[in-house]
């Protein structure tokens, strides 16, 4: 077999077997094959596509390069989430506790911000001493705790990955839906996921500005999923607008934790209706986690147990217990609930009497990157005390001179800039009609393999 | 300017600029661009093209990356002509001293044989002491003497495209059209020429099996050429037989001089018929060079020209003056004529009566690799003395057992292998209509930029 034979078949748009993916990627991975022909390969993808099959033999090896979380111990089903990314899209630090709490187990870990998404691990970390850099012992021991566990990757799992996400990042090769795929799915499953729910989503504020781009992610996910026997879920949420009230690492965890019901948040940062729609949305994927993990038969018997969770304080006590478990010190954290700010403050303000049509997330997430909520690039820090207040979603009447958006900073020169890039992503309208925050409207579709 | 970002605007399928362009090569030649970024961009040029202008731009870059050739001291016009490669194509040995013959100076740099196709240099050095690494400074003197020289490319010659093919080579990116396109005329220009005809081949013996592969480079070498203000003609001929009546380095010597009228040669090894289709596109491409040349003023007069010079003898005055500048021994050459043959010699006979329908080009190429006829790969090495007699063209009535084609080689096992892989190419049928060997047959299209 040689690697060149393979980067032409591809090229000419043919089907690779098993045998001839996993000699590529071992190649690369032990250095038998050249950086140069793996980049051909990977841009021979980009034009050509896999089939589902392939993407899973693609996954299959890279999980085969590392190692995996072993969870033998517990007793499942293990069931996790995946966001493509957005804009105060604190999902996870709901749904995993939620989940939990109706029962099943969830193995996950998480990224960081890169550009205007932000990362789970980053909003996690503004926790005073919360651990995200749990061993794979302790990991398997906080989930047989409290039902979950959220950690970063570890290094030893899919190198494969690693390796290939770095040359397609300088090789223009990144935007490839079946690289997307294995790349996600590898990692997922090599944490040890049985099941798993996708939150693909679509809009401004996504990686996936269309949906039928989005669409086409989601498909090779359950597709590829399917060929490699693992249940599936990808729904299509939007990300026009940011999700929620909140945007910034530590603001992020306040509305979790008020949505969660945690008493000391909700006393001090009591969630409103500008919350709707991540809650919505939030209980949808956690439905569908249930479904997955058979805990539950259908959807909305899952939105039921999820709406339960969160009324009975179960799933916030799953999260209480977490932040225990994970090194978090809960009495400082709840000191910080409406306190830990920057020190520079703005606040944007309406320019005309009108109707908020929209607030784009996509603005929002660039104008954090000013702050520190998120990273311009891999190596810069991020801060926990900064961000953004959204005081109304689209569809609120405003007057002039109304408050939209609060901004906090540690310097005078980043909140200007974050002000000006977020301000030019507001659009004020004489009316705006079908503005609406139920799942019916944040869900775009629901695609499973199960 | 950053690498990745040229390669992601070429992956999109936009047109680059002259600086983009210059920053790709010469930081690929620098060794500022990694392999890898200059594979990945490789393969998006195969994948959505470049545009004559973009063409150019890289052409006009890897002539600058080496030396040219410096013919100033000559007064030209400068007419060379490069064919994509065929089966028995020895087209430049009567070529060239044809239109020297007629007033054109051919600065001629040619290549060797790989795979199935011949190579000029391979067949020159089947000339008892021949000469090809002439220097720049000889090869001018030599031009100057006899209207025109031939030799292989200097390695300060277009070093770009020496870099650019090895990567191509190993990447599955070298079947891409305005890649060939400026591999070809950045050498063709390098060595001074002002105007170029193209024989561009098609059919099975070729590169481009198709009318539709051959006619897209042959209007990307005219469109090309015209964006860089050069005179360019492409001429689209047919390869499905192998040009003339013998294949292999020394036999195809031997046609040559015969067809050039070399009184020994006549005498020894007469051309007849069977090297009419030979005849004809040599002479409409030489004609053609005369245009490009301003020697005539349409093709028409050049094919008559070109005949004067083949009758009065001229033509061969030029090749024997040039045989000798370049170091030939002409008495060796001429006792050579008819007996520098391979010890070892079978011949491929009709298993029924019939009419030859076919002989398959590239089944005679690839049968001349077990020869030594051409290079199976770029180290192995080539034989003066072996390779084939076509005693038969399509349309010639055959009677069981008559011979078809003459075979010679050094072993019995590499003669057992190409008659097997010939014969396998040869079609006997009942009746065949319609063969012609004229010019109009010969050639399917011409292009051209004048």
């Amino acid at each position: 077999m040689r690697a060149l034979d393979i980067v032409i078949k591809k090229r000419n748009g043919r089907s690779l077997s098993e045998g001839e993916i996993a000699f590529i990627v071992r190649g690369y991975v032990d250095g038998s094959i050249p950086e140069y022909q793996i980049s051909a390969f990977l841009m021979a993808v980009f034009f050509q596509g896999m089939t589902a099959d392939e993407t899973g033999f693609l996954t299959r090896e890279m999980i085969a390069s590392g190692e995996t979380i072993d969870l033998s111990s517990l007793k499942g089903p293990f069931v996790d989430k995946h966001s493509t990314g957005g804009v105060g899209d604190k999902v996870s630090l709901i749904l995993a506790p939620l989940a939990a709490a109706c029962g099943l187990q969830v193995p996950m870990m998480s990224g960081r911000s890169l550009g205007h998404t932000g990362g789970t691990l980053d909003k996690l970390e503004s926790i005073p001493g919360f651990r995200t850099d749990l061993s794979p012992k302790r990991f398997a021991e906080i989930i047989a705790a409290c039902g979950f566990a959220m950690t970063g990757q570890s290094a030893d799992v899919v190198p494969a990955d690693r390796k290939l996400y770095a040359l397609r990042d300088v090789t223009g090769t990144v935007e490839s839906v079946p690289l997307i795929t294995s790349s996600i799915l590898s990692k997922k499953f090599a944490e040890g996921a049985d099941a798993l729910v996708f939150d693909v989503k679509t809009g401004p504020g996504a990686f996936m500005k269309t949906t039928d781009d989005a669409r086409r992610l989601a498909r090779s996910l359950v597709d590829t999923g399917e060929s490699l026997g693992k249940k599936i879920v990808a729904v299509l949420t939007r990300m026009d607008v940011p999700l929620g009230s909140k945007v910034g690492n530590f603001l992020e965890v306040e509305e979790s934790l008020a949505l969660l019901g945690a008493p000391e948040a909700v006393a001090a940062v009591p969630a409103d209706r500008r919350s709707d729609d991540l809650l919505n949305v939030t209980v949808r994927l956690t439905a569908w986690m249930l479904v997955a993990g058979g805990v539950v038969s259908d959807v909305d018997e899952g939105v039921r147990r999820c709406r339960t969770a969160l009324e009975d304080g179960s799933a916030w006590k799953a999260m209480e217990r977490n932040i225990r478990e994970q090194g978090g010190r809960l009495d400082e954290l709840y000191r910080n609930l409406g306190t830990l700010r920057a020190p520079v403050k703005d606040t944007i303000r309406a320019d005309r009497n009108g109707v908020v049509g929209g607030i784009n997330a996509y603005s929002v997430g660039m104008g954090g990157v000013y702050l520190g909520v998120g990273r311009g690039k891999a190596d810069d820090t991020v801060r926990p005390d900064v961000g953004f207040e959204l005081l109304v979603k689209p569809g609120d009447s405003v007057k002039s001179g109304d408050p939209l958006i609060h901004v906090w900073g540690h310097d005078d020169t980043a909140v200007r800039q974050a002000v000006e890039t977020v301000a030019a992503g507001i659009s004020l309208e004489d009316s705006v009609d079908g503005v609406d925050w139920s799942a019916e409207s944040m869900v775009v579709e629901e695609l499973s393999a199960l």
